[in-house]
């Protein structure tokens, strides 16, 4: 992609400060399209809540070398946040959530490896089925 | 606001190591009075939630200060985590949080620009419709 | 425990990168049993809760200690985020997570002080009441 990638707020997509990248939530969007709609278990199924999944991850990825001018100043991934929208008493987000983890993996080698926290939101921006939030440790 | 703020549990308000002051959730309270509780769409509407919102900001601004003895340490504002409570099917979180980004916009100018992450959350502390976390910057 | 404690999904438990440590959300499980299913105010007591609040607590520290290879790296705790599976309208979260921070106080003493955001989820993985993550520093 080589068009610039706006966040839908008014806030930043990215935040560098002292070798940390802060990269807000990003929801499974092309462009400004969002891709998904819906509930997990309800309007989605779970393989498409592992498709958006991958492409918040590489949305995140994608924003994070529009700010640092590439992929090289990529030290490595510290940290990523998933919120996933499912029905009541859903409980596969880690699965939904390993397929935007073996995309940084895939994407950065070891260098993509990361804690992680999942959890199950009642409503996300837009109506999204899931959000991914990443730090990452940078060259300054 | 010259009393001191307090926690609402067994935590710190604001915790500083190595030039990053972590500020814990925020609720909209005014001192230890919650100023709204509810969830928008059913007892607040959408310009209560972005009021209280801004409160929570206002607050998390406040607390922060405290800590620091003053705003002129603060470097910049890195991460803002925003929980919203909404019905089900709420999709303006982006509006409510909004109301705090330009909050902190305008009271630290650029120093205020951060990365977001917004969702809807199911419950809130004290049934609040808003709690605002923010990751700042500052000089030791 | 002797055993190494494993994450639940591709992802570590975790990443210490520049004296800062990121702790993965972790589920009240003990090896690899979850000890608590259900939400508070339903399947679970307030009580339980709180008992599965300690339990995510101590395993967090327990990943710690493991990556460090003992306690006495960790400098202090910065950052707790506690997610709380409650009936709708539960508003008790910052007690059940009042538990996890007074097992952190009695084990690190002042160094297990920490900024707090705590909220109420829809659904957590496998149908936990709680999850906790943890920010510390360290020594390298």
């Amino acid at each position: 992609m080589s068009e610039v990638l706006r966040p839908a707020g008014r806030y930043e997509s990215v935040v560098i400060h002292q070798g940390i990248a802060y990269v807000s939530g990003q929801l499974p969007r092309t462009g400004n399209q969002l891709e998904f709609v819906g509930r997990i278990g309800r309007e989605l199924t779970l393989e498409e809540g592992c498709i958006a999944a991958r492409l918040c991850a590489a949305r995140a990825l994608t924003v994070l070398e529009q700010a640092l001018g590439g992929r090289m100043r990529i030290i490595r991934l510290l940290r990523v946040t998933g919120h996933v929208s499912g029905l009541e008493g859903f409980t596969q987000q880690s699965i939904v959530l390993d397929a935007a983890s073996a995309y940084f993996e895939q994407e950065l080698g070891p260098q993509g490896a990361h804690a992680r926290t999942a959890c199950g939101v009642y409503n996300l921006p837009q109506g999204a089925p899931v959000c991914i939030e990443v730090q990452a440790a940078v060259r300054d």
